[in-house]
């Protein structure tokens, strides 16, 4: 390979897979098709780089630059979207490994430690709901069990997916081979908010990781018919399901960073003229440590329980997923950052596997500025300058670790 | 055919038909498969009658007892459904005209006028979007290249379903020659509200329906992602989506008999951890009269507008169906009222053929005590004895207006 191979070069060539026509942007949900055209795309780049590919028990893709075992210097990060999400997000740290490779190759680099890419699946949980799937199955965080039985928008469950992928659903869960492999973790990521904008710089490294989960609330009311039905016999969920979006706003905004959003809400039937039965929301909420986290959560329950007891209605709420606030790795960070001349630091209120991963080994995540500000839509962005500072940014710190 | 078809056991026929594994009740949509398997059972229960079957240019099936011409006595409802339906609005109609044909001959009675039950398309607009889609292309209610680019969730179009059921879609719309075979025209339906418990009555003849109509209001805002984006700096549609679910609820509130329902909101991309880029919310809005029908959309729009305003989020508003107060023919009703010995009348909140025919033609309605007051659910039904009671009923209005 050459060293002229960028990350912006590498992005053109997956440019045209898993379009959404219907929103705009990419829908890449794990184990479908433009999925699986994507990790079939680079289990190529990873052959033509004379990398050695193994699929492990979790559906995570490795690259092994070096002999695999305990200790390895990995990066990478996810091929899969959000729906009608944007081109950065997941793709941008997977071909920055390929390019950061490539880099070290051109400058003649010989790792004394083996370094591995690796893809994790399922990081956006926009197929089965929870995020980090790949990376949480891998390092125990999940019960494989509860994993098997999540299921899709049509019914089929991870299992089922899973093995039509190839997978031994038996054999999902804590993969201790896999953890022992990782000695260090550095995810290079599109960043998701402004931070960089401000800063006026091409590239940070993260400090910390909001915690942050997703619930669901169940209202459920009584079908019935929009003409006939007078309001005062209604038990309508749709009231309560509103009252609650707008009481994750109020609560969120009484807690100084933290975030709370709804933006899956489906109705049941669903029909123009028909007062529905019941009314599933899904809650994302974030803040800066647990308390603060499930304090909001619970503050917009205490809403939706009086909203849905107005309305005569029922309110169940489902945690889907949990994770505590990670700040990374303080060495590391510090190693990091010397070696980038002292780039800044940010925190981000995003998820990734670096911080499920973080809870095991040392982890470190570098940001490449976005100057859109905008992400988990078409409009993110990265500059093609900006995606070199970050390749080489990795190859770095790649270089140092595994020197 | 014996005298001892019922509605009850004809409905059983049809059973299986078009269940919704998912919701519960029935989803059948016209032309779907369910749907198409329903025409396909009432044509073959019209020949078993030696009834005359054609198919109108709008999808609307007809079975003639008598020479087909203008000035015939019109019976019959629809066989579609809601998403999640019940299994008695719209094929109760169709199958209690198909009773009692065979009560009037098992009667040994022989019509002067000629006798036809029509079986309209897309009543619910369950499909298309736009209720009594069937009625009002054949009365030129509605603009056929509207209708032909009318499209399902799928984005399949009308013109283009109409197409693979057999029609051709250059000519729907306004079918003088079938609005004239219309001479009276009588529609059997299950009540959709809690009238004929509180009579205590199995059947009722309807005197008016409300001023209807559904209302898409879209709210574009600005896609982000759900962690990374502050709440100051969001452009959130889901929140004036919802506050437009609290207005609708508050406006219908203010006017007497209205009603004002969102049973449909759909966001865009819908992803759990993605700030939505849009938001559409369908609206279901009916009064008494125009006045107040408009004047309750009004206030809904008044107070989206300034919710969308306060998150900086653009809204828009499309009148995607609407039909004003239909007061059913006075004489007509006195006529049918009379010949059952004076039943009550009932007003309803529910749109029909019926009542898009109103314009053209007299019409009237008779109602079928629904038990439970649940309608467009699964709850949804008609005892056994209250469904005989509106077949004679229905064979002696068509009776005395045949012979």
């Amino acid at each position: 390979m050459s060293g002229t191979t960028t990350a912006t070069g590498l992005l053109a060539a997956i440019d045209g897979v898993g379009r959404d026509p219907k929103r705009g942007g990419y829908r890449r949900h794990v184990f479908d098709p433009a999925e699986r055209e994507l990790r079939e795309w680079f289990v190529e780049q990873a052959q033509r780089r004379d990398l050695a590919v193994r699929c492990d028990r979790n559906g995570n893709l490795w690259a092994w630059w070096g002999e695999p075992g305990p200790g390895a210097i990995v990066t990478g990060s996810h091929l899969d979207s959000v729906p009608g999400g944007g081109a950065f997000d997941g793709p941008l740290g997977v071909v920055s490994a390929l390019a950061a490779v490539d880099t070290l190759r051109d400058n003649g680099f010989a790792p004394d430690k083996a370094i591995a890419i690796v893809v994790f699946a399922e990081e956006e949980g926009g197929r089965f709901g929870v995020p980090c799937l790949g990376s949480r199955l891998l390092s125990g965080a999940i019960d494989p069990d509860v994993a098997r039985h999540l299921h899709d928008q049509d019914g089929v469950t991870f299992a089922e997916a899973a093995a039509e992928a190839g997978l031994d659903p038996a054999r999902v869960g804590r993969d201790d081979e896999a953890l022992a492999a990782i000695g260090t973790f550095v995810e290079l990521h599109v960043e998701q908010g402004r931070g960089l904008i401000d800063l006026g710089a091409p590239v940070a490294v993260a400090d910390s990781i909001l915690a942050h989960g997703r619930w669901r609330f169940s209202f459920t009311g009584e079908g019935n018919h929009a003409g006939a039905t007078l309001l005062g016999d209604r038990r309508d969920p749709m009231v309560p399901a509103a009252e609650m979006v707008l009481a994750a706003r109020i609560a969120a905004s009484e807690v100084d960073d933290a975030r709370a959003t709804v933006g899956r809400i489906v109705p049941n039937p669903g029909g123009t003229n028909v007062i529905a039965s019941t009314v599933d929301v899904w809650l994302d909420a974030r803040a800066a440590d647990d308390a603060n986290t499930r304090g909001v959560v619970e503050r917009i329950r205490d809403m939706a329980t009086d909203a849905a007891a107005r309305e005569n209605c029922e309110l169940t709420v489902v945690e889907e997923s949990y994770g505590d606030t990670v700040v990374f790795d303080a060495g590391l960070r510090k190693t990091v950052s010397a070696a980038l001349g002292g780039v800044p630091a940010l925190p981000t209120g995003a998820g990734h596997d670096a911080g499920v991963l973080a809870a095991h080994v040392p982890t470190a995540m570098l940001f490449v500025r976005n100057p859109t500000g905008v992400s988990h839509a078409p409009e993110e962005f990265a500059e093609p300058a900006d995606c070199e500072a970050g390749v080489t940014a990795l190859a770095t710190v790649l270089g140092q670790l595994a020197g």
